[in-house]
């Protein structure tokens, strides 16, 4: 077939045709497409020749106190936990598809699964290509680009991961393992936002948001947090200690930190992305459902209708259990360090305990107030357990395994009374991503403020930082645990100013692509919609049981 | 919805009607289930303010002939390993549910989603609760409380994970790494109860016996053979050396340990849970099914029928192979040390290898006896590597790879035997649970005394302890090898106990549970059977393929 | 019903009955093969008794400039790295199972289910009791035994994995956790191998072929590549340094390696196995294909017809996904070491980016140039991204990110084209078997002798050999990064050797088995193949979802 084609096309005379502004748009938009795509393959080819990856391989300094043979033992360690955290974290894919998928209708379940693969693959590049070094390099408080005192080496950009030092700052951990760990979170989010536009939205469409979110918005909004400059992360620290090139080495970028509210006295903490990862990725796939509308023939609780039933529970239910299992890469994982031994075990059973309070609430809250009252609803659980587990991603490691229960416990009840305001707001989210990862992400980030217990401050390298009360140094304590609102009010103006940024950007990134004309425009065409998504952008249909 | 139900609960007056006694019962014992979590979450809230968990963050002492920092890689070692063991061991949740969804009836694999999903959440909240502390927590031969001279700490208990030490015992391993490794177990026999129970235990029921077996049930007996006193585990040792608190500390523990047998000169010794976890999975499974009954419109071979087909062999299929994989914690990580290397790959060749001969056989038992003859039974198949799997969790230790394969294989006939002595008996069980984890625990906890090498004691934190000819220490060493029958007569002694212990206890549970009036009788109603439990619980198909 | 058998088999008189030559071959061979499975017990048994594992735990010899301590810890981290990927391996047979099932037609997918299981079981216990001796024994430079200089220990065989050393060679690895290991290796080449036979091949036929191929082809032809004095893994190096026993230790094997081309100067290189795992299951599974002929009814493209639907894609795509996740234990766990931190990190970077490369192209030669032109083909994004994450297998260690993307989206490339060629030769491979693993695992061992950016040399378990351009030592340097040819030419000498050599040992293969007699013929009985292997063959279906 494509040896007669490409014949075909050598030889057979082109054909006079009138062409549509619509079919031109269509044509030139796929040449544009192919053509980027051209580009960055290019772009990656001259880049390839000179400075590959600087395998800078001489031994890094011993940490203080150490042997260098401790020192590469404690490396070790640590790398071996960051890197099978980060398989962990990528096993959630499997999970997010067999839950997407299965949730979904059944005529638009190939979509879901094309969209997966394709956001995954097309993550990979661009994290590759900008994202690591947008979210990762230092820069300023808003972008950053590549090295620096604070980053670690040099200060050149880090594009194509190029010019980057041998391990990530001072983690001791190589700086392709914290990539690939740090692409596994991009890759989350990536398909976290496709989740609320699912049955709708085209599949050009897909493309062009995903390379927007996976690309920009998530890295750029990302830096703030977990940049080594990020305005967020430094916010509420006074003074120059943290200026760039204290020593003014020479080649080392000069500059100062942004620094925030100086006066608050706390930053903003997010351990492994309740905001970072389900905060942005929920409230960019609410701006998606908001822009494209509720599919066509949903009718909404209010006007007498409901959620069309999900077309495979077994793999949805399934799908849930997979991303709880990959969670142990999520949360235990962002330590990037093993030798915090009491850490990685708080974590990972708080991130269980969360998880079995946001089941058990949930299922209660549906067979109590839910629309099946009296029926044991297997959605709302496995959306339950999703909603603790996004809860608890960002305090995991500041709070105690009786506050984790709680905070799971009451993302229970935010996912179901979340489900049921999209509900009523008539907002179309087939999977129920923006209560769980949205609505959810920013409960648990508040939470923190509230349940810090005060003992613990981070992880390092070889071993914890913690409270230290004779000496006046205290953890991160919420209002529960007698501290004061610095913590909660940090937590606050972190989250609520992604919130808003996420949403005010994703908005006009889904106007614009919806203004496109088909087949770019975000929503599908009416007939492609009627059909199945399936049949219309991919021409095969999930299930072909009568063979 | 949920609004204007608020609303209306405020305001409008309650109709006056007349309730049946069932009607009564109903509403009672759904407050009630609802005041009891209700009173779990008050417990917790008022255990939460004051004794945080321990963070005894001073550095453990190192150990003998090495340095502190020694000390804390092999810790770190040891913690990694134990915490990724723990989330593989959870890993095997999905394939559960995979296996049951897929080997039921159609009608009734929602439920099976719910049951996993419920169980695995309660087991959480109760195993935080009080199952850790009767079962690893210090106390008496027969039940566990909390710390003490053999488990570490003072003399407080550890309900709610209160007052726990920073390690447990010797082992190096944080207090909160070994709680999830453990919580993984318990939730491994809380989903193997349900097996045998498939397709007529209503979900109120469900909810009844799973908070009973995975707080009560599996720690307590889980803790004569595991628990630091256990008195399983210390039968057959004599003297006193072994008391609580030889040397009168004070705020310890004072008491000495109930030695059962002394004589005997072997404890009862199950490496990851033949027994401790499979057998009493699948014995309270056996009661369940005998307390239910068969499913309705069940005809057994001997009145010419047969199990009903597998709704979905395809995720049965998988469901098993995940279980495989997840198996890969559960032995080799049962060492709680990686630093006995020859250990941890002979744990896990041993594992493969069993797997590989119960797999074979019972796939040939099926092509030559089985009710297909002359066809390879798929699901035959499938439950004979998880026979062989369950039968070597016992002794994965102490066996050589060639032993490992017999073992295996003759698990893979025990299995079949089991099936059909099942059917004999007009007991039925859908996917197998019993001939799976109850027969063939008990022939892998028995085979210990039979193929044991005599070269292998046990695990530690620096390395293992290996037998010494020259000095005239033997391992663990089986009739086979050239051992006497010790070894054999504990397991069978330690086996058989919690074979009866356990049947007793489940049936009585059982038959109490079944006598409540309906929805909390066990056995669903004779409608909802009919039905099937999907639509009947929980108000959904497992799949709608039509849309 | 076994009772009932079992009664009649000893009373009831045999009824004479005439049987065909085609029934007397049906017993003959099934006989034979009850008989072989019967001998491999007994010799199991007569094996057992008297030299189990060689259990040498005493200390290994410390490593050059390291204390025991510290050369314990070393160990220790890098047996947990094998172990942990070697679990990850295995973790691709629900992948594959997803995957094979989910592309086939439904009437043969509870068949994959069985070979799946089947493969696995076998495997296991072919390569305990000769594969693994074969492979990476030492022996000549065709076939391997067991012990020497090379690989450690005495010149005693392995069969059975007896008188193994403690360690593997000087890996510091326990020989079990090296079995374990490759097992999962020689277990995905078998699996591999079913894929384009599907639908048409018989079970019996199934297990002579399996037998062959994973007791024997794979390993020995994987001794020349793996082994230590395999011919291709030894060629190209010169003078008698690497003899045998240099020192005429006694009791070792004395010997010279055979060295092939001495003046290449470059050996074969296969990292993680894009020769001998994927390019041998690729191409013994083309040989069936070719043997076998189409499945009945199979109408191909350039006939007006076209590869059947995949009868459920959902699990399919998601079986793609969990492959994608057990590679990060085939690639990175390659290693032996996790003490080469940068190299763990290189590979597990360059495997997720060859795969993002692989799927986006093949997805976008689909749209641009596929039967479905226009549509976003999800069967063929799940083969683009296996096939980057096949082509990356080999070279993996050795090239750079940007490298591994444009490997990958070359494979993307490599695998439209082939799934075309297969389709215009009328060869039949429902899944894409050939494409994917064997076309490019030729493609991607290839790639090294252009991409090998000439800074690596290997992993020891201390940390890696890198190349010192100050001493003039090179790494593996491919033609595009300034090398010459030698290495290229290295990579097609192996990788068409191993082509050539598995094509005919395969073909002899199945054309013997398919002239056997009925049911034993590699191609089932007709009216099998009409009804569906599964009822014919496993007397049920896939799916039963009326009840």
């Amino acid at each position: 077939m494509i040896f007669e084609n490409l014949f075909r096309r050598n030889n057979a005379p082109a054909a006079m045709v009138l062409l549509t502004r619509k079919e031109k748009w269509r044509i030139a938009l796929n040449k544009f497409a192919g053509k980027m795509i051209g580009l960055l393959f290019v772009v990656i080819a001259i880049k390839m020749i000179p400075g590959l990856l600087g395998s800078s391989s001489a031994h890094a300094q011993p940490y203080a106190g150490y042997t260098q043979h401790e020192t590469d033992g404690i490396n070790t360690s640590n790398t071996i936990w960051t890197l099978v955290a980060a398989f962990l974290v990528f096993g959630m894919q499997p999970g997010f598809t067999f839950l997407e998928a299965g949730f979904a209708r059944k005529r638009e379940s190939v979509n879901i699964l094309a969209e997966c693969i394709f956001d995954t693959c097309i993550c990979g590049l661009l994290f590759y290509a900008v994202g690591y070094a947008f979210m990762f390099g230092q820069g300023n408080g808003f972008i950053g680009f590549g090295g620096g005192a604070l980053a670690g080496g040099d200060g050149h950009n880090w594009f194509f991961l190029q010019n980057t030092p041998a391990t990530y700052g001072a983690t001791g951990i190589p700086i392709l393992a914290h990539w690939i760990f740090q692409y596994a979170f991009a890759d989350t989010t990536s398909t976290v936002t496709s989740g609320a536009m699912i049955g709708r939205c085209g599949f050009r469409g897909d493309i062009l948001y995903s390379i927007c979110v996976t690309g920009f918005i998530y890295p750029i909004i990302g830096h703030w947090a977990w940049g080594p400059d990020g305005w967020l992360a430094c916010m509420g620290s006074a003074g120059a200690a943290g200026d760039y090139n204290p020593g003014n080495l020479p080649g080392v970028h000069n500059g100062t930190i942004f620094r925030f509210l100086p006066s608050l006295g706390q930053g903003f903490r997010d351990f492994a992305g309740s905001t970072v990862v389900h905060t942005i990725g929920g409230i960019v796939s609410l701006a998606g459902a908001i822009v494209l509308g509720p599919r066509l023939g949903r009718v909404f609780k209010r006007d007498g209708g409901g959620m069309p039933p999900a077309n495979n529970l077994v793999v949805a239910a399934v799908g849930g259990f997979m991303l709880w299992f990959g969670w142990y890469g999520f949360n235990p994982g962002s330590t990037l360090s093993a030798v915090d031994m009491q850490g990685i075990g708080r974590v990972a059973a708080n991130t269980t305990l969360a998880a079995c309070g946001g089941g058990i609430i949930a299922m209660y809250m549906g067979l109590w107030f839910g629309s099946t009252k009296g029926k044991f609803d297997v959605g709302l659980a496995t959306n339950g357990f999703l909603a603790g587990l996004v809860a608890i991603t960002c305090p995991c490691f500041w709070v105690s395994p009786t506050g984790a229960i709680i905070i799971g416990a009451i993302a229970g009840v935010v996912v179901y009374l979340g489900i049921e305001l999209l509900e009523y707001l008539r907002i179309d989210d087939p999977i129920g991503a923006v209560p769980v990862h949205g609505f959810c992400g920013m409960w648990g980030t508040w939470s923190l403020g509230l349940f810090g217990t005060g003992e613990y401050i981070c992880s390092g390298p070889t071993g914890p930082t913690l409270a230290d009360p004779a000496n006046k140094i205290d953890g991160v304590r919420g209002l529960f645990y007698g501290g004061d609102a610095s913590v909660l009010k940090a937590q606050l103006i972190g989250n609520l100013t992604v919130v808003i940024a996420t949403l005010v950007v994703s908005l006009i990134m889904f106007y614009i692509i919806n203004a496109l004309p088909h087949p770019w425009k975000l929503r599908v065409e009416k007939e492609g919609e009627e059909q199945g998504l399936d049949l219309f952008e991919h021409g095969v249909s999930a299930y072909v049981l009568e063979d």
